[in-house]
């Protein structure tokens, strides 16, 4: 290193890592979970510098504002070509043309980490569009709320959750090691499974979750006025709590109902099965059937969350 | 009164009156609402003496060791005999039979509250079904979790919660008002409305709820023994919460369903043409049919459970 280049600050990155294992971050994606993950990366002491992309500038000066990055851009190619390190927490649709952005630019030896509430396709995508040297892996915490938006980060998201890793043949054991000390540093358990795994997984315990509450909270749309207005007036936790994550976002969840149709769908069936039976039972008066449904799924409730 | 029947005991109740307003207790089902109601109403001062009626032996030891009742009974007509004060909590269907028992034992003068979840029908069975001179308010109170059964009574369980009164044309004002007093002096809100229209903003935001969370957990009864392994490891906040009250009891649920079932009917069509649109739009990849439902969705969510 010339005492030039030193003095212009070009190398300050790379002194800088000495004391911040992570270096600069780049956070492609300044939502709930892009933002969480920055604030919890700096509150660390993991990463010196944090560089932000997105494609609002409204959103940007937001999360400037919120203390989430020390500079935003709308350039991908922009925010990592700095980085030592590079999230990627775009939309899920919007993961393969990020990649395609950045393909050309990453630093050799930059640890790109995803968190993808799907993996399969994604895993796949984010492979094919990176430069083989790249150092990819595929995460999923299991963290954020029903909020979304910069506004809805906070450093402490990550802490105490699972943080889901998908290998892959292609993925190095150095720089799965180099996640798992991530997400431990910022509070998290990392569970490793295949992706295809994940996926089914995640479409039994989180999708098809989001798919009933979603669909209760529509059936409720046209609901009579004073019926309306009584419900409005009484709250009632069995409503709140069985539709809360319909307050999430539309498009992300569009999105991921798309990304994991071949696991979903099945589900989805069975869904549409049991609202179907118990319908037809509550028409009928069938009260062993309706009992039947309900001690089944009752008693698969208590398999899936033991206490 | 004599000198006699006051040593004799016969007329303590009486006496006990002045500083116990609501006098010996009758609670007819001791599950968590008819427990709860016990222990708050002593915890309240209301009430001198609690008697409990069920009908198995082992839940009405359980209910004394718990302290829920001074003495249990599996009579309905002896509990009700000596009471000032009756508080009929047993399941819906069961509320005829024993409305029926205690028709002719009832105390002139006694107060007599349901806890019914459904109105309509129970309102008329009971009114149909005590003599004319009854002192009956039909009562909800909007609380109650989960969990059932002795062993999950609280005193606290109407704290700050509301109790919906559905008065009829037999109802008394100075009845109105005694159960008005009863339910604010164990902290509930007494909220006043017709039975049709509880049972229809009931039908809407607690019971399409328990249908949709029953299933749900009904349709993943047959996931892949590594899928469920892995669920298992990995309880995410979006399955805890939509899932919570398929954890209640099968056989209440099943009488509230049959007992609402022209409020239900209708709002299940909704909920089963929701699932039927998501389960068709995730098919055929369409995403905006899925973000329409969505947002609509969010939307009424949103309307219903204002910030």
């Amino acid at each position: 290193m010339t005492d030039e280049a030193r003095k212009s600050g070009a190398f300050k990155i790379d002194e800088a890592n000495v004391d911040f294992p992570f270096g600069t971050l780049a956070v492609l994606g300044l939502g709930q979970l892009g933002g969480s993950f920055a604030l919890a990366a700096r509150a660390a002491g993991l990463v010196n510098r944090v560089v932000g992309f997105g494609r609002g500038e409204d959103s940007l000066r937001r999360a400037r504002e919120l203390g989430l990055a020390d500079e935003t851009t709308t350039s991908a190619e922009r925010a990592v070509a700095q980085a030592d390190t590079v999230l990627v927490a775009v939309p899920l649709r919007s993961v393969p043309h990020v990649v395609e952005q950045i393909h050309a630019h990453l630093r050799p030896g930059a640890l790109v980490l995803d968190v993808g509430s799907v993996k399969g396709n994604a895993v796949r995508d984010i492979e094919a569009g990176l430069p083989a040297s790249a150092s990819f892996v595929a995460c999923h915490p299991l963290a954020g709320t029903e909020r979304f938006g910069p506004e809805a980060a906070t450093s402490a998201l990550f802490r105490g959750r699972r943080c889901i890793v998908c290998p892959t043949p292609r993925t190095r054991p150095t720089d799965l090691d180099r996640a798992t000390q991530l997400w431990n540093a910022i509070g998290a358990d990392v569970v490793v499974m295949s992706a295809e795994l994940h996926d089914q997984t995640m479409a039994a315990v989180s999708h098809l979750p989001h798919v009933a509450a979603y669909a209760l909270v529509a059936a409720l749309s046209d609901l009579p006025d004073d019926v309306a207005t009584a419900a409005i007036g009484l709250p009632t936790t069995s409503f709140r709590d069985t539709s809360r994550v319909a307050a999430s976002s539309p498009v992300m969840w569009r999105d991921i109902f798309l990304e994991n149709q071949t696991a979903l769908l099945p589900l989805l069936d069975g869904l549409l099965s049991n609202v179907s039976l118990l319908r037809s039972a509550v028409a009928s008066g069938d009260g062993a059937a309706i009992e039947a449904i309900l001690q089944a799924g009752r008693a698969c409730r208590s398999k899936l969350l033991p206490e």
